[in-house]
């Protein structure tokens, strides 16, 4: 395909676009650890956002549910393992550096944040601070026996 | 407010929940950088990830529309500023750790992604590979005059 680009940009964009990103998000940015968008798959609602690194990615292919690397506990985190709500992948995209993911997932349990909220995302700006919107579906305390 | 918790843990959580991440995001994480979603406000569409950083975020709030910070370019991004697709904010939400920012924003000319189309997510995972989903809105070498 010619775009009327110098050839080298040509090669470049091609390489972009097939072999170095179709395979894979591309791990050899971010330290190896990208961030992963999960929305609803119904609602469309953003639910929250973790990070992967290949091994987080790989597991979330052969599980189905979404696997993150926890940041602050440096391990694989599938997500649910403790509250039971899972994520469901019904579809994965990858953004056009391939270095985010997005994830639009069944929430299990109708909530993704830990604080009891169906989305991590539950304060919204004012004008001057963030104020709680919306209502916990769970109590924490019920779910995390082990805060 | 008792949640039965001891007082510590109330301390802990009042302190989490009002005096530090109320009034801004958290830029003590993430090196000051912080991940910030771009969400269609209208279709609920996830357009793009970008990176704020205290200033950008400032820089947000003052315009009204989306600034974020070029880590490939280490400077303030003014998106649109090159293409005219500027990020109208209609909303902001910050998730539960206050390090990650959600915009539901109005996308002028309909594109937020570079190679044109309307979501920068146009690749979707097919079982063994990533495959184009969707159309350009625009030619990017007629939106992008230096390439």
């Amino acid at each position: 395909m010619n775009h009327g680009l110098p050839a080298v940009a040509v090669e470049i964009y091609t390489k972009i676009m097939t072999a170095e990103t179709t395979g894979t998000p591309d791990f050899s940015h971010g330290d190896g650890l990208l961030p992963a968008i999960a929305q609803d798959a119904a609602s469309g609602q953003v639910l929250m956002l973790g990070y992967m690194n290949r091994e987080a990615w790989q597991q979330t292919l052969a599980t189905g549910q979404a696997v993150y690397f926890s940041r602050s506990r440096k391990k694989l985190w599938h997500k649910g393992e403790e509250s039971g709500n899972f994520q469901v992948v019904k579809a994965i995209y990858v953004d056009c550096d391939a270095d985010t993911i997005l994830l639009k997932v069944e929430q299990i349990g109708g909530a993704a944040c830990h604080e009891g909220f169906p989305s991590c995302f539950f304060r919204k700006w004012s004008g001057s601070e963030f104020l709680i919107e919306g209502e916990r579906v769970f109590d924490p305390q019920q779910v995390y026996k082990n805060p």
